[in-house]
């Protein structure tokens, strides 16, 4: 099976079809036709193996979390999700292990309504790298640099999990069976807040998906936006399962460890009240675990108030 | 230096800023506003090492190329470029290279005006995936499925240089070092002929770009528009470094050969003699090849009128 039949057979068999695509797969290059007066939202994330994911990682697993880092990041700008590009790169047309990739990227895309429009197929060490496309309307677009001293940090869901279950099968905490089971699916098929995304647009002065770790990603905030924040340990929000083990991996995985894909942002004083009224709408539990302060860094305190100093900040490519 | 410093250094360091760039690299996403009325084209494409280029390749050449390639598919559908993203992957924050790459890359961007809006870098073997994105009005875009039997069939520049400049390297033709430096250019450097591309919205019922070989990316137009051609070998544009060793490689590289980026388009005989007052116009020289038929499939004949029948008919990924 060549590159043009493997196109074909599975990565032109998607069911979503949006009215908004006028020429899909198929041709040099895609036709969109953005709504009237949107702007285009982009974001471009990859998936390579032995760097995100392990070589007998579940194909299904792999197609979910290519497009859901993606789909995280478009969240996190609160956009419309609507369109993605598949640029993907395998060793040989192992047709078993793309019908599974499929199976995982395509039902993420029809949850949400996205439609493939393009790509390209390479021969190569396996890697997956996917642009996602969404909308939004002039100015609503929520970005890193809006956050000001005393606004309300949130964080979605809970935090923590993916970086346990990491640990796990990197050797350095064994978990029983039933609580790796729990947690693995937080690190390999990541649930992104496409939904709550797109509602902070009427919260959120500033807003960030948590892929590097909950500290290194609300740096970026702190960073962009000049201030500070003091974040109460205790208040991070952290699984059932977590916690269970919290007394020998302590609050680090939470605080550090990346891939939960989870939302952070701060909402002001002046829009907290309705946030607080609005936050049942979501399809998670939001988490206020501190504020911005106009003091430069993140300061952590501990449930006594006594400042906590972690032994890692996050994940960064190259680093030594 | 981490991530986050190779991309303020070197990639958030372009000079080409756009307008219609809301918000460009350093949030979660870019923001883009499409002119209004128009309709966004994208397209996406890598280039691998040791699959797309020899691991001591000069880094501004990949730069240079990994953009051309895209730009060479936005213009066989007549779209005029406007901004990219750059998906690379690299062993290590190798800061010599990635300022050679960023040096091709950025050359080409300033060239046509189109800016890198966002990206993403990753450990990993190195890999560089690049999605372009351009605009075109409503029913401008030039497909693969519009071309009718009588139509003339057109080649942009030149072909087959690529591929000779492959056969050297891979040691299957040795060349002079003058002709070796005369077309390897070619396949290092290739044009993206974006000017060209757009004045195709004019006259073309069908265009794609030569990636894969001009038997086999002319093969996708007659796929798609359910006709077939009928083609003069000895009209196939070669180049005069080409034709010095055309007695030893024949004309195989030419027509089957990849990676030359040229157009290849038709044109109905009512628009051709327009088509042909505007050539001049045309920044390359820009031949006709021969025309479409009904019946199936593609023909070639040499300069007798007899059937010719080349070896070879094009590069597919994961082909045997």
């Amino acid at each position: 099976m060549n590159e043009f039949e493997l196109i074909q057979k599975f990565f032109a068999a998607q069911p979503v079809v949006r009215d908004d695509v006028v020429i899909g797969i198929g041709d040099d290059a895609a036709v969109l036709a953005p709504p009237a007066g949107k702007q285009i939202v982009v974001t471009t994330d990859s998936l390579i193996e032995g760097v995100h994911f392990l070589p007998d990682a579940d194909a299904r697993d792999i197609g979910h979390k290519a497009l859901a880092v993606n789909l995280s990041d478009l969240a996190a700008m609160g956009a419309e999700p609507a369109w993605f590009l598949l640029n993907i790169t395998l060793p040989s047309s192992d047709e078993v292990w793309v019908r599974g990739f499929c199976e995982g990227l395509f039902a993420l895309a029809e949850k949400h309504k996205v439609q493939l429009v393009g790509g390209n197929t390479s021969r190569g060490p396996r890697a997956i790298a996917i642009e996602a496309h969404g909308f939004i309307s002039e100015g609503e677009a929520v970005r890193r640099n809006g956050a000001a001293p005393g606004d309300s940090i949130y964080v979605t869901g809970e935090v923590g999990d993916a970086a346990l279950a990491l640990r796990h099968l990197l050797g350095e905490h064994r978990l029983p069976d039933a609580d790796f089971a729990a947690v693995r699916q937080r690190l390999e098929r990541p649930t992104a807040r496409v939904h709550e995304g797109m509602m902070l647009r009427r919260f959120a002065g500033s807003a960030i998906d948590i892929s590097d770790g909950l500290m290194a990603d609300l740096g970026h905030i702190l960073e962009a936006s000049g201030a500070g924040a003091l974040i109460v340990r205790d208040r991070v929000p952290v699984s059932d399962t977590y916690r269970k083990h919290i007394a020998d991996i302590g609050w680090d995985p939470a605080l550090g460890g990346g891939e939960d894909y989870e939302l952070c942002f701060t909402v002001s004083a002046q829009r907290d009240a309705e946030f607080s009224r609005w936050q049942s709408k979501f399809g998670c539990r939001v988490t206020c675990i501190g504020e911005m302060v106009s003091g430069p860094g993140l300061q952590i305190v501990d449930a006594a108030g006594e400042i906590y100093r972690p032994a890692t900040t996050g994940y960064r490519h190259f680093s030594r």
